[in-house]
């Protein structure tokens, strides 16, 4: 895509009220534009990289038997109330009228949706065990909103539901998508802590969480250092400073850091609320057991961006980076630099590289090379006259201080990891 | 996919509450959930064709140079109040009061949001022209929602916004748009008319619809069946029995229709609104001339099933279908019909064709049928031990009556078109 084109621009200062990195270097970079508090627009930029996150996340769930849906937001509070939560998620869940009078609310979780309709579909032990998911909008009417990508008002959840005859079969399915979600946050080079947390409103077992250590975090994590194991604040029986119970080795800490994602196991509270029965072998009815598992797309975008800035700007992880090559013109009077340039884009589309072209005119090479670094594109091609003089273009890693002159077929070489 | 770990089964009742045959059949075939009137879920089969319309809609919008991006569906007042919508859109707009007290709405549409967005993005005539879309979900709160899919109070929409920098260059995006939307509408098989209409709140120039005949519609188009000229019928000033006055030959006719999409040419209603503004070659303010440009892929996929089905079920054309082969192993006795039937599965899926294979164990062959019928994928094949004694498999589109046996090569060629 030549950045001359492009629908959004960077900003030269920091918006005045963020406190969120996350939400200062992505406004600033052009990946989004905030609506209200908790509520982001996605620029194309944005949905560049949500969409990279999204293709792990659905990999990943289409692998272990995931079918994919899409359920809607607004739904009757009639259904609420088979669960008993349109009282106890009042304080978070926008509850409004509409002209007709009738009460409705904007869905921030859907497991009384999926019990609902898996009741037309499931009827029969045959039937069992099911995964189905969707990516979709979620709204919670959070208090506080303050960051940014992190804790949204409106944001996209990665909602995935199983159902199982047995508790066993729930357990053998929990161990899958746990495995499915650890492939996730390896694939976007996060590293995590895999905590044990209480189930909250959903249940009374144990559930899991996944956490990554961060100041801009709003959960704590009990945990050592040297073998990882972790607990949640709330559950822990470890001491900070004492030590590890699990390799006898690591020192207990306390740290911030930031809920990545979590998997519940429901039991049958859904079931029972909306009647989700199936038949056994002998005919006998029987509560359905499930299993609720959650990432935020947009959260893990935030995630990301905490996790891998400097003070340049953002330093995406390949796999969910906008563009893979940011290739950079630098202005000249002499047509063979823009002729290069172009050569190049061309070259680079053609073998199928995603690469983002800084053809502006009237920007200087310092502006063209701090927008590189805010927008934080693993590599960064340059073409100059410099770099022309020396036979070659300027290829520099976001992550290293100094680039290396070469031609197009090493650079490519280098694209393929060889 | 095999059907015996489908998530959505296939009812063989008609849903009570539901008067519009594209609601009745996508409910029955288990593509869709109604959680509400006008509130619609997608089920796997259903996600399946939406995502298929999806694809259609984006590269026709990439290729007249759209970038797609994502806006909240959740906006604050103030925003609203800037275009004066606030009140005017009050009847069908889901406004309500946060836990704060602030006021807040649900997006009807996004000219007030993108209009806003662009004062970052758009500074100079160089920025320009630009088009943006989104195919994310609006809300309308709609009195009537009886016509399934067609109109929804949560429903699908691709939006595309484009500003240039005069009336000239709007018109030649315009009609781009208009050649896009042609293309989109023709690759899904569907016979349309174009219709001036009037622009209604956003602006006094006319602007086109495009509309297909249907008993299902709400709209009424005055038409010309022999030359396709058409207008709507708020501002036609056609007469119906008369000659039209385009071709001389035709008779003017009125029809129920269903508006499929829409082009708008807003001017600088939303620019003045929210001092979208781009710096001329002179360094003067102008305001920047906008466009609109929508289709409701739900609707869409609504007005495919009012269009193509017979009394056994949907007819699905094949750029939509869920899947392009439906695969019906007959139960049987003999080991052989199981284990052609899951060679042949295998081969398609080797070959890349997207197949439904229904392998349930429990249901009969006439069973079978009729739920094949009702989905409507475009190809049936039956594997049984009647078609194996012919010496393959009885393949039959879903618009034929009898099918024809062959071997798995004569099908693959088929399937190429040769």
């Amino acid at each position: 895509m030549r950045q001359s084109e492009l629908f959004g621009k960077t900003l030269r200062e920091d918006p005045k009220d963020e406190v969120a990195i996350n939400a200062r270097l992505l406004l600033r970079g052009g990946f989004v534009y905030k609506t209200m508090a908790g509520a982001y627009d996605y620029l194309p930029l944005g949905l560049r990289v949500l969409e990279n996150i999204n293709r792990v996340i659905r990999e990943e769930m289409n692998a272990i038997g995931g079918q994919e849906l899409l359920l809607t937001a607004i739904q009757p509070k009639e259904r609420w109330m088979r669960s008993n939560r349109w009282d106890t998620l009042a304080e978070i869940m926008y509850q409004f009228k509409d002209h007709s009078g009738r009460d409705v609310g904007l869905a921030a979780t859907h497991e009384e949706a999926i019990a609902e309709i898996a009741t037309q579909t499931i009827l029969s032990y045959k039937d069992l065990p099911l995964a189905v998911y969707q990516i979709q909008a979620k709204y919670r009417d959070e208090p506080r909103a303050k960051s940014g990508l992190i804790r949204g008002r409106e944001f996209l959840m990665k909602d995935l539901y199983s159902f199982h005859r047995t508790e066993e079969d729930l357990d053998r399915f929990y161990t899958q998508a746990d495995q499915a979600y650890r492939k996730i946050f390896t694939r976007l080079g996060l590293e995590f802590f895999v905590t044990e947390a209480s189930g909250g409103t959903f249940t009374k077992q144990f559930t899991h969480e996944y956490q990554v250590l961060s100041e801009a975090g709003e959960d704590h994590t009990i945990h050592c250092p040297q073998c990882r194991y972790a607990q949640n604040q709330e559950i822990t029986t470890m001491r900070i400073g004492t030590k590890c119970p699990q390799c006898g080795k690591g020192t207990i800490a306390a740290a911030k850091s930031i809920e990545i994602g979590n998997i519940f196991k429901l039991g049958t509270k859904f079931s029972q609320a909306f009647g989700l029965r199936y038949a056994d072998e002998r005919g006998e009815p029987q509560f359905v057991v499930m299993g609720s598992y959650g990432i935020g797309p947009g959260r893990l975008m935030g995630t990301l961006v905490e996790l891998s800035h400097d003070e340049r700007g953002i330093i995406w992880p390949e796999a969910a980076a906008p563009f893979r090559v940011h290739l950079v013109e630098v202005k000249s009077a002499l047509p063979k630099v823009r002729m290069e340039a172009e050569k190049l884009y061309k070259t680079l589309l053609a073998k199928g590289v995603a690469v983002l072209y800084d053809d502006r005119d009237e920007r200087a090479a310092g502006e063209k090379f701090a927008d590189a670094d805010l927008i934080g594109i693993p590599w960064r091609v340059v073409v100059s006259e410099r770099s022309l003089a020396k036979k070659g273009f300027e290829v520099k890693r976001r992550t290293e201080a100094q680039g290396t002159v070469m031609g197009a077929d090493r650079f490519l070489k280098l694209l393929k990891g060889k």
